[in-house]
Order: C-alpha cells, then structure tokens, then sequence
C-alpha cells in the first residue's frame, strides 16, 4: 500500500490541482475544522523561514492538530542521507531512521531543504527530499527544495481571485536581480503551474544561461501542450511585459555556475534593470504583480510597484495558509493513511 | 478604523490600567478561558527570552490560542525597517512585507527589540516596534523595546497583592551595577507605572548621568501630578530608602556614553556599592524588594534579599502571564478586529 | 510536602516501574486522553534533541496539555547553578529564579543535561538536574543528563512486546566505537533498567576503563540480587554474544580519560571491531538488536543490522512517546501536585 505524498505538483493532475485550489478557497471562508483533530506535522527546516513554518504551525493548529518545529544540525542531529555510508563524518544519524521514527510518531511530514549551489547535478536529485519520501511511512510535504509546490497553490488561488479564469491570460515569469545566487525552486514552480492552468506564459531572461532546467522547461512545455496553453522564452523586456496580464518575479542563479558563481556575478550585476518597475508595469494590459517573498524593495520590485494596488503579493502570502492546509487535509484523507491516534 | 495597540502604558488611562490589572487578578484566580479560542499570536523575538515567551505562549494556549514563536535573523529572514532603501545588504525582506503577511496568518503580533546601544538617539525612537504599529493590521504588543509594559502591570499587580492601595507609598527605583551596560527599558517603565499608580517615587542613581530619558522623566512627572504622587531624583542611598515600602532594582547604561561604554565602564565599576543588600533594606520601612529577572545574585542584590520574604520578584514573574492574558483578551475584544478565524 | 520527581529508576520500585509501562501499553493502544487538558510543561534542552524534544511535544498534545521547548544559553539567558556565587561571568540568572519562576507557569518541568567531559567528579554530582528538582515547585524529568530514564522505560517496553516475560532473558549491552568519546547515560541506564526487569547481563566493553561508573554498577548489581538477575563484565565478544536473547549496542567515553580524551582515543581507534554485524547477531539465540539512536550506521551496527527484523530501536523509539505519557500523567495525579489551572 502506497502514501501519496506532496512532493510535485507534476505529480498532480489538473482535477486534483483544480479540487485543492477549491478546498482551499473554502478554508479562507471559514478557518476552523477537525481535519487534524488529534492529529501531528512535523516540520523539518533545513533552511530559514518565516511564511512557511508559520503559516503551517496556524494552519496546523486551526484544523485541531499539532505542528512540531525541527532544525536538524542546529537543535536536532545531523542527518545523514547517502545509502551505505560509513558515518564516520558530522552526520550522527541516517535519514532511514529519522524517517522511521518521526513517522511514528506524526501523521505527516514536511521537508524545507534548498540545494547547496556547488553543483547543479547533484542538487536536482533532490536526495534530501526524496529519502524522506522513501523512507517515511506517512505522507511527506514539499516545503521547497528544487521546486515549491504550495507557493504554486498560493500563486494559482491568488491569481483566480483576482482574474478569474485563467485560461490564456499572458503570464510574464521575469528574473531579476538580487545580490546573490539565489535558488530556482519558486522559478520552476512558477512555469509549472502558469502553464497547468492554461496560461500563455513566457520566460524573460538576461540571457539563455538563465534558462531553467530541462526537466522544468520539458514539464512546463506538456503542460502547456496538455491544457491550451503556451510556453516561450524571450530576453526582450519591452515584448515581453507587453499586454502582460500577470508578472511574477523572482531571481536566481545560472545554472551552468554552480559552484563557480564570482564567474556569474558579473552577467547578474549587468541586469540590474530587469527590476520590476512603474515603466515596465505601464507596458502590462493592467497586469497584475506578485513574488513569492521574501523581496528585497527597490532592488526585485520597486516601492512604487509593491505598493500599488496591482501588487498581489501578500494575498498570495496569506493563501499559503489556506492551501497549505488544503494540502494536509488531503492527504490525511486518503485511505490506507494511519487514521491517526486513537480517532 | 484604527487598531488599538499595547505599545505603551502612556496610551492607556489609570482607569484602563486599572482594568487591565482587575482582568489580571481575575485570571489569576481562574486561569482558564476560550477569550483567544481558534487565534493565534506571532511572538518576534530580536533579544532572548525566558519568561516573556514561556508565559506569552502558555498564556495564549490557557485562552484557547495558540502562539507561533520567531527569531528574525536566526530562523526566519532579517527584516528591513528604513523606508525607501535600496536593499542590497544584509535584510532580505521589509517590515511593510513581514508586518501585512503576519496579519493575514495571526490575530496578534509581539515584538520583543532591543536597543542596539550605539546611538540613543536613534533607540529612542522605537523604530522597530512603531513599525510593526505602523504596517500590520492586528494589535501589536511591546515584549520590550526602549520600555517594557508588560512588566509594568506585572509589578504594578504583585504590588498591590502585598500592599493593597499604592497611593503615596513610598517607592524607590534604584540603580545597581552590572558588568554590561542594559537596557533602560525596565527603569523607564518602573518609573511611568509607580507614578501612574500614584506613589510617591524616588530614582537613585549614581550620578546625573544615570538619570533616565528626558521623554520618561516628563511622562513619569505628568503621571505624578495627575494621579497625586511625587517623582525625585536622589544620589544619596541611605536617604532614598529611608522608610521606602518598594525597592525596584536595575541596571542600565548612562544615556550619555551610548557607544562609548568604555567610557563609563569606570563609573559603573565604582558604584558596585549599589548592590540591594540587607543593611540597605533595614533602612526601609519593611519594604517589599523586587526586580524584572534575569537577576545577577550577589551583583544586583545579595543572596539574602533574594532568598528573603521581602523579594517578590517570582510573584512579579509569575503576574507577566496572568498581566498578558488581560492584555491579549482585551486588545482582542476591540470592535473592529477581526473576529478571528471562522468564529 | 514533597513532589515526586522522575529523575532515576532507582528511586522507583520495580511494581512503579510496571504500572508505568502497563499505562504507557495502554497509551500506545489508545494515544488520546485528557490527563494534561490545560496543563503545561517546560522542555529545557541543554543540549540537541530530536527523539525526546518531538515525544515529549506530541505525548503533551495528545494528553490535552501544552509543551514549551526552551534552549537556555540559545533564546534563553544562560543559568547559574552554583550557590552563593558572585554573578560576574557569562550567567544572568541564578536556577533559583528560573525553576522558582518556570514552577509559576507551567505544571512540569523536563531537562535535557548532558555532562561537560571535563571532569566525571563534577559531572556524576548531575548538579544540573538535581538543582532543579532542589528550587522547582511542581515534578522535574530527566530527559537525558548522566542517565536517561525515559530512555529506559521505551527500551523495557520495546523488549517486552517482543519476548513477553523479560525474567533471566540473556542480555548483553556492548560498547561499540563511535569517533567521538559520548555519554555514559544510557550505557548507564542500559544496566539499571535490564537488571531491574531480572534480565541475566553482561556488559561487554573492550577494557576495565570501560566499566561503568561504580555507583550504577552497584546499583545495577543490587538490582539483578533483588529481582532475580544477575550482572558481569565481559571483554569477550565470543563469550559475551553466544545465546543472547537482547544485544543493545552504545558508544561512550571511558571514565578515567575525561578531560584528556586525545589519549583515550588511541585505545578507541583499536576497537571498531565492536560494531555490531551479522556475525555476531549470528551467535546469539535469533537475539534482538537495539539502539537509543542516534545511531552512525556502519560505525556502530552495519547496514545489515539496521535493517533486519532483529533491529527493534525504531520501535523503542516510538515507545518514548507511550512512556513519557505515563510518566507524565503519573506525576500530574500525584495528591499535593497543584491541581493545574482552573481545573
């Protein structure tokens, strides 16, 4: 008998996207419930956060159960992940058994693990992630590692708030600058579900280094293919942000500089202007703008553009709440899934 | 509509003191309640925290809530609080962001910052926790920053219990050594309460230099003049608590060496005689001995005060939960907040 | 009116000890109760936690209660333990406060205190734990310091779910090199609780200067004479695994090299071949293998091992929520324990 677990939204197929995205539109209207009652989440940071971790322990809380915060390395054990090492290094215990453990003694798990940015072939294994998976015996929930599938939800639910149907709006995923490399996870997802829900989307980017993944753009392409949507790339600000109905931002490292990134420096450093500003905004068919946060101002997006009304970042902050809770309770429904403790 | 915060008790009558310390006594007696059922509350944490988090937390969970704990900087992102920066340091997210997302996710949001201690003229402004006043979209509550309310209606509370009316009892606020310059936080607000209550107030402090911000010693004469009790400053050990019926302890670095404590390392070190002791407590007329905690033994006071009946400093620490509770239950029965989630 | 504490089992009877783990059975066929509805209990971790910090957060939830996990030194000032020091150093609080003021807000307090491995004489006074149940007001649990308790109620219940009547069962707790010298707490309570349950054990180690503390082997000794068991030391692997019914496996730092560990090392690096392997399982009598985890694979048991029916450590350790849960409702009925908040 085999857990589902939430690892990708790849993994999802439309309908099911379609019922979580409605399940979680009924949460926003009314918080409260049992779906949870008596029952426990764990929540394993291997990174920082602040959205994710609260917007969990509530949603955990609101529904009757009980979140648990775990840092492992930092207020927990190291753990190690490779199979039949020799543990002889820092790690103090193998993921075998975390899994198997915490598995005993909660109802669900969630992994937030970002990639070490040495070396992009190892990273997009996503080892860290899917270990938990082989390994647990309940269902495990992606909190972002190589992609963030609830931020897709939240980003999904605000957009249909806003626009309604989806169907072919021009969606606009721009990189832009920050200081340092940063992960891909929200640009990958952000292709993944544009084009699940049928948009036309288009990729800007400084150059075709900044291309994400084959496996992401090859995914985004059937998606497209599968649901009356499109999938392009373009480097031209102006056509690309032209009649735009949604921009979403988000920057990230190149990925043939893993591990190599003072090289990558200088082409970030030459693309500062890809930030998001009134300029750019006015080229958009009243376009709305959003980011998944966190956002450093006048740098990703300008004051002006976080501050207009066209900026929908923060309802889709609020919906990692809704759908993240819409994610739980459908997966603790499934039968086969311990029905919990003594209920 | 404007949101009430508890940012200060110079934005609250004596008559709503008064209140909030009678809601106090009533949880004390009864600490169990539904008044935070289904809402939680975001505590932030820039400083460490021992009693204000335990008690914040098992407070919120007696009233049926629930209290997401954060540690800006450690577990979750820095935070900007300038406006209009161009963010290309250390912060990776505004206050604008962080304030407007948590209102989505709690029904209150607690900000405990301490000054940076390298210019008063910029700690005094409060920035941090107007900030969060001045974006978020819930109450706010001050777990210290440049005062510390909560141990106001603390102290106020274990006062009462053991002297009944504080009208014109004679209190004295006294300065002690300790080997770091702190936070005048709690001398501030020792000095606003025990005026506000109407006790006739002495500060003992080493030199002029001690003598606290001009913004408290105008708050705390006002509070004295309206409420029929009397504020002095005084050098002179043995005549402050001559006949005193509360002595308060307290460090704090002289306002003037802000970033030059090197500085006044030597007068603090030659005012180690400041050290509450038994024979400074015979001058007292059976006076009562108290303290905010963390509390150096035999630096602050010597193990006999400590361990003797006149310390109510355990009776102080143990009233911040029972204070809070009427804190959050009050800030949360405003007409115009929202009324929680589903409820 | 003393609290009862549960610092040790040998403050406990042998039919204690068995009431303790028949309600934590009971606990495990059904997890849900109200024993801690509204209650509250601190969780002090000195040190790293997974296992304990996880279990003890859930046991609490599911019994109705709440946990508050606090990591002093980290986001909690650092503790004085020593009496009638002068506070000029690195603590700000003295433990008086701290159990005196934590005994106002919650109804039970739990430490994790693991030794300094300077020096075993200080180390084995166990200063830490005992100067909490000295100052605190309501019961203290040991969840870890120089013994591990709790550790040993999972371990007792673990093997009686797998071979029903412990009584004269041959037992075997077998030093195994690990890279760094580690506490002796649960090789510790490994020989407490075997004895106690009239278990026949060896403790197999690879010199003298591996024997146990003689305050516990005596202990252990006294146990095995009243319950029917028996105690030896054994530097035979052979002799020491032939027709073992339980083979529990832990590293440690041997007693007469704390403080100069670079010296004990050499004799640790001769001994890896005390990791348990298939081999050696293959002399017991089809015996159980068992670990307080974390356990380095490879390091301390092979692969091989970990993964066989025999390995029951995960079982052992999802016990620790079922035998906390007792020992917690436990000592919340005792008569004088404050009745809890309201109820």
């Amino acid at each position: 008998m085999t857990v589902r677990h939430f690892l990708n939204t790849t993994d999802y197929s439309r309908a099911e996207i379609d019922a979580l995205l409605e399940q979680a539109a009924e949460f926003k209207r009314s918080p409260q419930g049992q779906q949870l009652a008596g029952k426990a989440i764990a929540l394993l940071f291997f990174n920082p956060s602040m959205r994710t971790r609260t917007s969990f322990e509530i949603g955990a809380f609101q529904l009757g159960g009980h979140a648990v915060v775990l840092a492992p390395g930092k207020d927990a054990w190291p753990i190690e992940f490779e199979v039949g090492t020799v543990m002889d290094g820092d790690t103090e215990e193998h993921i075998a058994e975390v899994a198997r453990v915490l598995s005993r003694y909660v109802d669900l798990i969630a992994v937030r693990a970002f990639p070490k940015f040495q070396d992009w072939q190892v990273d997009r294994q996503d080892k860290v992630l899917k270990a938990f998976a082989q390994y647990a015996t309940v269902p495990v929930i992606n909190m972002e590692t190589i992609t963030h599938p609830c931020q897709e939800l939240a980003h999904a639910l605000a957009m249909k708030e806003h626009l309604g149907d989806l169907q072919n709006k021009k969606y606009v995923l721009t990189w832009t600058y920050h200081p340092k490399p940063l992960n891909t996870a929200v640009a990958n997802s952000a292709l993944l579900i544009a084009t699940k829900m049928g948009m036309d989307v288009t990729l800007l980017c400084p150059t075709p280094e900044y291309i994400l993944d084959e496996r992401y753009m090859d995914f985004a392409a059937q998606n497209a293919k599968e649901n009356g949507g499109s999938l392009q790339v373009s480097h031209d600000i102006e056509a690309a942000y032209s009649g735009a109905h949604v921009v979403y931002a988000k920057s990230w490292g190149a990925l043939p500089y893993f591990g190599r990134w003072e090289q990558e420096k200088a082409i970030r450093d030459a693309h500062k202007h890809f930030i998001v500003d009134e300029a750019k905004m006015a080229l958009t068919d009243n376009g709305l703008f959003s980011h998944c946060l966190p956002l450093r101002r006048n740098i990703k997006a300008t004051d002006a553009v976080m501050d207009s009304p066209a900026c929908i970042a923060v309802d889709e902050a609020e919906n990692r709440l809704h759908v993240q809770k819409a994610v739980m309770a459908s997966l603790m429904s499934q039968p086969g899934v311990k029905s919990g403790l003594g209920f």
